[in-house]
């Protein structure tokens, strides 16, 4: 096991009507809020009008920032971080999912940034920095931003999806009713994006963190045992309770812990197709995974044993080792097709003619040759092939 | 699920060599540093010469306490306390295992607290309240006291016991090399502690908190996985890591997020034997444990499917559910005699006379009416009688 440090301030209230505490959240900060959101789910569900009334009940002054994209933009951290000087913001309370919480801490950590363009800072964004307090609320079981410190910043100029560090939220408000209404092509992607996150963790070089892949292997095994759930039954509280607790603890870095870093590929490889189509990441998560995992195993075989714990101990499969890790690949394809996920990239009209600049930037951005199977611009250029 | 709130707010700098990050973990708080500890263990390994080195290298000025004992009392929190105002303390260092921290911890609260008597602060010990910021360097793994708010203080004069909650550390330096050098003994009680942490919130009555669930059942198996190990090779690193981190995880209520309380029974009931007889906390809690879970799956047949889960996925058994509970009870029970763990009172000269005047104590403090399977005073007699 390796060294770490967990240090994690995020405040969670988790579970149903915790919203009562939301006054309470922001109080310590001061009384000029931003609140920022996306499109108009939040006001379809009832929840902005719940939050603009005990804002105003509480006297808090307000600024509103609405309409932050799915993959979301420099050009609103921009005008988010404009409205938060013009407006003497002291604290911002993102309503949404992954996008709005992840634009939300560009903006805060934007405020103090000291150069002109932003985008400098997205690109530079390697480590947390002083920011504007950021509370949340959350509707989308997913990225697990409510959780961590990261965010995913795009620029379609230059085709640039670019993940950094920025800001913990200080407090996430987890209420699994808020993601009742969520349609099941985004609660398939969103599951598909929480399954993600423990996979670029658990195929790792290290195989003693027995806690570490514990929770890994937990978490995988409860997102597919409650997303079919939640797709049968949308307003089944406890699949989308599971759902919302798996997503906040796999992208919180917890199930790497003491483990040798990834390099993430799927990730990489994924924020080029988003970059290039706007997909959903989850989707483009899904279709790379199991074309990612074929294709180390067979550069690798010495991966062959971890692909064979995956199947044993998450796919409930038996058997050898050289079957079964590739049977436990199938059957996570299977699963995701049984989602609802279109599972090739000619399904989102996607051919290969920008795979080559693609590869060429996550091998420029991600050093993937650090990676649990080192890969090349040309590994990963075969990879988006074997996902058309 | 139920809701539950996750707000921990230490720092964990796990691994070797984190002592390196000490002088920046105290930095922050001041420069009068109370450094607490209990026997000469510390001073075996060279720990105590290392802090004292780099205590002194950054400008400390250093008071001590030493000879906390291995159940601390009321009498040395007391000493504490004085210690802490004739010399202005501005940040305890806590350097030992789960005792020396508790009592620091209510050293750091008692610092504050108003009343005139100590053992007050303690009998209404809640939650937790202002206190000195404390640090602490880990030197055993069973309370998990590094990544909780809670201690537990006893008053031989009253043969009381009792846990409350007090602070969290600031900062906790989990170094496994430091527990190499303890005895056989000691790890297999400290063991049988990380263990009970998780029993006593695993036997509960929701069943859909699958992410709490598969968190306790990873660390069960690892410590079973690796307590055999750590006997056998004292200086194996890995084993020593995975039941540190185990430690720490699982008395932190991760493991229950979302799960109705239990009251802690085999806590309470153990309690009353170290009040009564000093004997170590893990060799109680091992003792009373299998018995606790013999009692209760008799008087209350409708938790066999849990006993059944356990067997199944932490003890690796297979079957119908009635005899597989009773299996797992059993080999659980095995297992703990195999790492040399005394399993019964009778090893340790205790006889029944106080059981009645224990079991009314526990009953008065714990109201296990409300616990996984509700006890009442009578029961607990029985309980401690299967223990003899």
């Amino acid at each position: 096991m390796l060294n770490f440090v967990h240090d994690i301030p995020t405040k969670l209230l988790f579970g149903k009507g915790q919203i009562e505490n939301l006054a309470e959240a922001l109080k310590p900060y001061g009384k000029n809020v931003l609140v920022t959101y996306g499109g108009g789910s939040i006001k379809r569900i009832g929840l902005y009008q719940k939050v603009m009334e005990i804002l105003k009940e509480n006297s808090f002054c307000v600024t509103e920032l609405k309409g932050i994209e799915p993959n979301p933009r420099i050009e609103s951290v921009t005008v988010g971080v404009k409205l938060c000087k013009d407006h003497k913001i002291d604290v911002i309370l993102a309503v949404g999912g992954g996008s709005t919480i992840d634009c939300s801490k560009a903006i805060a950590a934007g405020v103090f940034y000291e150069g002109e363009d932003l985008w400098q800072m997205v690109l530079t964004a390697k480590e947390e920095r002083k920011a504007l307090p950021l509370v949340d609320i959350l509707t989308l079981s997913a990225t697990g931003s409510e959780f961590d410190s990261g965010a995913v910043i795009s620029n379609m100029k230059t085709h640039e999806k670019l993940g950094g560090s920025y800001t913990y939220p200080a407090v996430s408000i987890c209420d699994p009713t808020y993601t009742f209404t969520v349609s099941p092509y985004q609660t398939a992607a969103g599951s598909a994006d929480i399954m993600s996150h423990i996979f670029e963790g658990y195929f790792s070089r290290t195989e003693d963190s027995d806690l570490s892949d514990g929770i890994a292997e937990s978490i995988l095994k409860s997102v597919m045992k409650n997303t079919p759930i939640a797709l049968k039954e949308p307003e089944n509280y406890s699949a989308r309770a599971n759902l919302m607790a798996c997503a906040s603890v796999a992208c919180s870095g917890i199930p790497e812990y003491g483990k040798q870093g990834t390099g993430w590929p799927c990730h990489g490889m994924e924020h080029e197709l988003s970059a290039y189509y706007d997909i959903t990441h989850g989707v483009g998560l899904a279709i790379l995974t199991p074309r990612w995992m074929r294709y180390i195993l067979k550069k690798d075989p010495s991966v062959t044993g971890r692909f064979a714990k995956f199947a044993r101990n998450v796919m409930g499969l038996e058997g050898k080792d050289d079957a079964l890790a590739k049977e436990g690949i199938d059957k996570l394809e299977a699963y995701f097709r049984s989602t609802g996920i279109p599972m090739n990239l000619k399904e989102l009209q996607i051919g290969e003619e920008h795979f080559e600049d693609m590869a060429k930037h996550v091998d420029k951005m991600r050093s993937l040759k650090n990676a649990y199977v080192p890969l090349t611009a040309q590994d990963i250029v075969e990879i988006y092939r074997a996902c058309l």
